[in-house]
């Protein structure tokens, strides 16, 4: 069961659905069909870590059972908000429009408190790596209140991990609370009731039955390339390029203009993903190399926001020199993450360019 | 006369001296007398350099034509110095173990002036770099006198630049009246004459008309080689491996004990650049993958020093906290300069492995 809540790449549709091969027309094609039955394997893994995260007890702070069942509820909302864009003309429009922010909203909502603490697991990690000790949020805690004015670097590092501590698990618990608000209210009740809806029914539109699915999918494609051709890969390629801390003093840091580009083809990939998913229902083969690109753009994305949370951090009123240093230094290294990443990035895509001609 | 000033990595013998090719012995192996004219050729350039540099000025505050005398004279005593430990077995003993600690002296005393200038360069460079707008010295230095606590991060790196601009200049008008201290010194006196000796007669020791000069030269070489090989360059040459800032935050990070091996290497470089210019006597081809390696070496020293620079600066009291995150920021920014030096000295050195098997 574990293994299902885990976020598979290129996966086989998760969960309960019957893995049949895909719908075809009389051409061989894959239409309407096809698409009908990723949403309904979708909509029903959505009810299953529903059902999963009320029994296991929505007060946990979300980890364990209960992050894992919200985890799997985002990742399904993901793939059917992602489908009903890619295979719009295949769907009922008013339905389909209506559906997708609010999905969005769901997901959202879900992933911020996992969000806040992967980044301060993050951000304690890169202190520990620093100051080669461990900076871990209780030690943070025993770090004197006054950090001598000469600056011990690594009482900076403590007291800089013990504000961040304190600043995203603030964060976190809001998050928390609004998750729990969120599943609680009218608004994801409505939600629930259309996939629910979906699970027995798709709302396909008159299209469907004649529409193949492919150029769908290949436009997809086409909208991934196309925005990977726009970054600006021959830098990232060079090794040590010094791009992604440039301007990483400037006035205004958050969030750097730099990195849409970037974050934009992690959605595009994705959406790729699983337009790939619905035409190859459960027999899709795992595309290692996009695997990479993927895994390379979350970790451009986490970098990205941790080294916003340092700086951002360090905007506190009040906090000791030593502290803003250790924030500087931390806000530099995962500045460089940043970098790192889009160096893993250009490695992976330039091996897919090589394997598919 | 300009280009005479500049340091050619695996030059000619520079200056005055007559290009003949190198004494042989019978056997047609160089012996002591090619390294006599070596040293002599290196010793009419230092007695030049010297008399260049009184004729424009000490006064001048190391740059143009009193900066390159300076250069020049430090260049001529790094290269005899280099000699007098390369080839020891064909020197008069007592003269050349008295006479290495002077000229080290001397260089170390001329370089610190320098040093200096060019670490703040470098560091407002970064500074520029990483604000996105100048911040020179005079703009600096109109600053204004209390940032605010929330922390303009520009403010910060402007408060960084002047506070580094007061601190490296105090260091380099020190290191500028030190210099010219020296230079009017009787210790100063009594290496010039030393050197004065050594232009017109070159104590050579009895070994000198039978030794060949080139096994003292492969054992330069080999020493180079044997540290290159004790570096991590595995890890060196995996880009973005962040081992250069790993510590960055410890207690005690100046120096860093991970450089000391680089800084030898980059020594034992000059050694086996200046061996095979005294074994070839102007003759010497320039090797392009030793000069990128050479080049790279200069940089991880720079980098380092300047992060150092930039930690130190830190440590000052009373300063406010967006000017320490701005110098946290720049100081990890030079470790990765650092880095990228590694990485840098692992491709030329990769290079130069392939070309002689």
């Amino acid at each position: 069961m574990a293994q299902q809540h885990l976020d598979p790449p290129t996966s086989s549709v998760a969960g309960t659905a019957p893995r049949a091969p895909a719908p075809l027309d009389e051409g061989g094609a894959p239409i309407g069909d096809a698409l009908a039955g990723y949403l309904r394997a979708q909509a029903t893994e959505f009810l299953r870590s529903l059902r999963q995260h009320r029994e296991t007890g929505a007060a946990a702070s979300g980890a364990g059972e209960s992050g894992d069942a919200a985890r799997s509820l985002r990742r399904s909302a993901r793939r059917i908000s992602g489908s009903l864009h890619t295979f719009r003309p295949l769907l009922d429009a008013d339905w389909s429009e209506g559906m997708r922010p609010e999905l969005a909203w769901l997901s959202g909502t879900l992933a911020r408190e996992h969000a806040y603490a992967a980044r301060l697991e993050r951000l304690l990690g890169a202190l520990n790596r620093l100051s080669g000790t461990a900076v871990v949020p209780a030690q943070a805690g025993r770090a004197p209140a006054a950090a001598p004015r000469t600056g011990n670097l690594t009482v900076g590092a403590a007291k800089a991990g013990a504000l961040l501590d304190r600043q995203l698990t603030l964060a976190r618990t809001r998050a928390h609370s609004a998750a729990l608000q969120a599943l609680g209210s009218s608004r994801f009740h409505a939600v629930a009731d259309s996939v629910a809806v979906l699970a027995s029914e798709v709302p396909l539109a008159p299209a469907a039955n004649t529409t193949d699915l492919r150029p769908l999918a290949a436009a997809a494609q086409d909208r991934l390339t196309d925005a990977v051709t726009a970054l600006p890969l021959v830098v990232a390629g060079l090794p040590y390029n010094a791009e992604a801390l440039v301007h990483g003093l400037s006035a205004d840091t958050a969030p750097q203009p730099q990195d849409a580009p970037w974050h934009q083809v992690r959605l595009l990939l994705r959406l790729h993903r699983y337009a790939s998913e619905a035409l190859h229902q459960g027999e899709c083969p795992v595309d290692v190399r996009l695997l990479g690109a993927g895994k390379a753009l979350n970790r451009h994305r986490d970098a990205a926001e941790a080294a916003s949370a340092a700086a951002s951090a360090a905007r506190t009123p009040r906090i000791a020199p030593a502290t803003a240093y250790a924030l500087g230094v931390l806000h530099a290294d995962q500045r460089h993450e940043v970098e790192a990443a889009r160096f893993a990035f250009q490695q992976a895509w330039q091996k897919e360019a090589v394997r598919t001609p």
